[in-house]
Parts: C-alpha cells; structure tokens; sequence
C-alpha cells in the first residue's frame, strides 16, 4: 500500500515539474577565494555549482543556478543576483536558513524571494556596479590581502579621475575586452566611472547597462597605467577609437574586484 | 689565508655579541588565523615564532622578539609592539623590507626602528587598547569571516554602553581573568572602555595600562550577557567586588578580539 502510494504521489511531482515551477530570486554574497569563479565547471569547486549542491541537498532536486554576471575566478562579490526553479513550494524564510546552514561561510545569502516565471537574472539586468580596489604603498595590512590589488609606486588621483570620466557614455568597448571575447554587440552604456581615494586607498566605481569580459579589468589596468604617468590620460579615447585590445594596459588582478551591486525593472 | 680571517671575524662577533647588540622596535599587524598565538611554542606555529625564523633567515642570527601583548589563538592585532636584539647593524629601511619579503602575508611590519638598550616592549607598555567586534544578526558577511563575533539574537546598546562605563577606574579584576592566572596583583586602570554602533556592528574599544589574561574577553562575554538581557549591567560591579571568576559570563571568542594599540613614554 504504502508503496503504490508512493508512486502516485512521484508520478504528481513528476507531471508538475513540466509545468508548476517556482521561481526564487536571491542575492549572494562571496570570497571568491578557493573558488574557480561563478559558472558552474566538471571537477573544479564553483560559487555557482556550490550553491547547486547546496539546493540539492536541501530540497532534494537539482536546480540550475543563474547569476546576473559570470564572475571570473579571483572576482568577488558584494551583491551578485542570481536565480532558479523548484518543483516545490518553500517558504522563503526556511529556504534562506537552510541555505545559509549549509552554504561554507564564504559565501551568504542575503536575500531570497519568490519572483515572476519571466524573471531572468542575467537578461533582464538592467544595470551593474562593479567596485575595484587599490592599495598604494608598500606594506599591505593583512586583513585586506585577497581584497585589493596593491600598487607600490605613487599612483595620481588627477590623472586616474581624468581617465575614469572619459569612458562615461555609449561606446564601443572592443578595446578594452578580452581579445577571446565571442560577443558580436561591444557597445555599452557606462553611467558612473570615477575613483575616490581615502588617504592610499583607492576605490574605483563603475556603473553600466552591460560589462564585457574583462572589461572592467582592462579599464583599471589601463588607468593604473596613467596613474603611474606611463601614458597620457587621453589613450582611454584612443582605445576606445580603435577598438584594439593590444593597444589597452594589462587586465588588473581580479582580486581587486567586485560585483557590488546589480538592477532589474522589478 | 681566508679561513684564518674568518675565524678572526666570527671570534670578533662573538665577542661584541656579548657587548654591544643594537635594539629594535617595531609595530606589527597580523590575522591569526592559522598561529597558535603570539608566544613561541615548540611545534607549532605562532607568530612570535614566525618572526624570529624570518630574523633567523635574513640575518643569520637567532634573536628572541618579545611582544608588549601574549595575544591567544585566534585573536589578531592592528598595532602590536615588540622588540628583538641583533648583534649586526642593519639599516632599518631594508630590514623592515626583507622582513615583510619573508613573512607570510598574513603578517605585516608596519615600522620598525632603532630603540635604546633599556627598551623593553612588554615591561614599558604604558597602555594599551583593544577591540572587541560584534555583528549582531542572523547573515554574517563572508568578508568578515573570523574578524568578528556574530550574535544572533538582538543586543540592547544601551545596556552594554551602561555595563561598559561601570568597570573605567581602578579595580581588583580577578572575577574577569582567567581561573588559571598565576599573576598575583590583579589590579588594573582601565581608561577607556564603551561600546560603539553601527547598524548591526558593535565594536567595544577598552584602554587600560594593562590587562590581565582572558580578561577583555571576559568582559565581553558578560556584557553580551547583559545586552541580552540576561543579566542586569550592575553585575559587572557584583563581579568586581566578588573577585570570583565563576559569576562572568563565558569567555568571548577569540575571533572578534584585536589588540589595536601600545602606548609608551618614549
């Protein structure tokens, strides 16, 4: 009896998987220390395939997982949104507790709830703010090793704020993306692009509609490049021009950097 | 030829080694996480022990550093002071770079200097400050993982900051140290010691011309206590003026402790 019974309730999950799913948003924040970044990879611990594991040891299904940006290894985040689907109805309260419960401590969960079946996580973003890090001076405290790319020679705040406004608006990005990159649209709109600078502290802010791979890597490598005096400010106009990644700095460590914060409609 | 000078040098060496040794201070910060400690212990590693092998490596000696704090497993220090003696002159400039070029990141010379003969870190510390870290909600940052201690249920401020102001002055503090402490005078000044807040992070700064073992943490476990609400502010008095270490509160977590801060005459 107890078996048939069994079967009759699988044999209704089974039918409302193809068609009653509940869709959760969430926001996670991670260290991305020991992780080979977000997306999901075979054989290599992920920030993504993480917290799969998770929900599948919570719920006993096997969500996919989709976050806002694809963070490279290194990055961090502050506010990446992602989301997934479960056969199940959970309370959003119980699914975030557990969640955290069995979540390592390097990445949390800070909200969770139930969005729209249309909500995509990583389509319907609308805007993103990644935050790079920079410590100029020679001795690095070690509560911010991992957390900040260190500079040893003076950097100018002049000049990299000069830089940093020149990006501001609707370019074409080629130059300043990894030269891999499959991506056929390279025109983005970059809202906010400026450092602020507390005493060797230097913290560089960029907002846009869309970031490339890279991009932003290649923005602050170049612009360390200024700060150092290597090349004028205005190369930044220059590679934007030419739409050549040879002519950009180096891509800057991806320690520095963070996805800080990510927008929707809804 | 060569071997007989060198014996002349070394039998030079050890001989001033004896007389005149140069002094030096320095300020040190570090995360404890993976050190037993400051104190050198046999087998383990601890940080004391660490400096002195990087010493051992750069300089061929094998000189002792004694710190102005014994800080305990797990607890970190912003601004820990220490000296060391070597029989070598060395121009502070590169032995505070090689020092750091040989640490492990986790600990970093922030300064180092020459300091008179009769100098002694520990013995002619005048004061010192630490802070105890307090994150009081359910989802605790992956970024200040083992840097604070979380607290789940609500804290009132108010009872802590009361708690907190009853314990500046003179007072025997044998009811907040260790049970196994071997030091006889018990009695400490406390300078400084209340409570600040920032939304969810409660930080307790404490300045006293010394401090017995376990005991900021065992402040901190009783006005913990009292922020919630299990015990009333006036038993840090009680627990003075009973000089029994049964009646505090358990011994906060090392975690959220920082020795920030080391004052001397000269």
């Amino acid at each position: 009896m107890a078996s048939q019974w069994t079967r009759v309730r699988n044999r209704g999950r089974t039918w409302r998987a193809g068609r009653i799913l509940t869709k959760y948003r969430f926001v996670v924040q991670y260290r991305s220390d020991g992780f080979s970044g977000w997306q999901v990879q075979k054989d290599r611990p992920t920030i993504g395939g993480t917290i799969e594991a998770a929900l599948t040891r919570i719920t006993g299904e096997t969500p996919s997982v989709v976050g806002a940006g694809r963070t490279d290894a290194g990055v961090h985040a502050l506010g990446q949104v992602a989301h997934f689907r479960l056969q199940r109805s959970w309370p959003v309260d119980r699914l975030l507790k557990s969640l955290n419960g069995v979540l390592p401590s390097r990445i949390r969960v800070l909200r969770l709830s139930v969005a729209s079946n249309a909500f995509h996580a990583q389509r319907d973003a609308q805007r993103k703010r990644y935050v790079y890090r920079v410590y100029n001076g020679p001795i690095l405290s070690p509560f911010l090793e991992g957390r900040v790319q260190q500079v040893y020679r003076p950097l100018s705040p002049e000049a990299m704020q000069e830089a940093s406004a020149l990006i501001v608006g609707t370019h074409d990005f080629t130059g300043f993306t990894a030269s891999a990159s499959q991506v056929r649209n390279r025109v983005r709109t970059v809202f906010v692009s400026r450092w602020q600078r507390k005493g060797r502290h230097f913290s560089y802010r960029v907002e846009g509609d869309g970031f490339l791979h890279h991009m932003v890597r290649n923005l602050v490598g170049t612009m360390l490049q200024i700060g150092l005096g290597q090349r004028p400010a205005r190369d930044m106009i220059m590679i934007l021009e030419s739409r050549d990644r040879r002519l950009a700095g180096p891509t800057a460590p991806a320690r520095g950097l963070f996805l800080a914060r990510v927008w929707y409609r809804t």
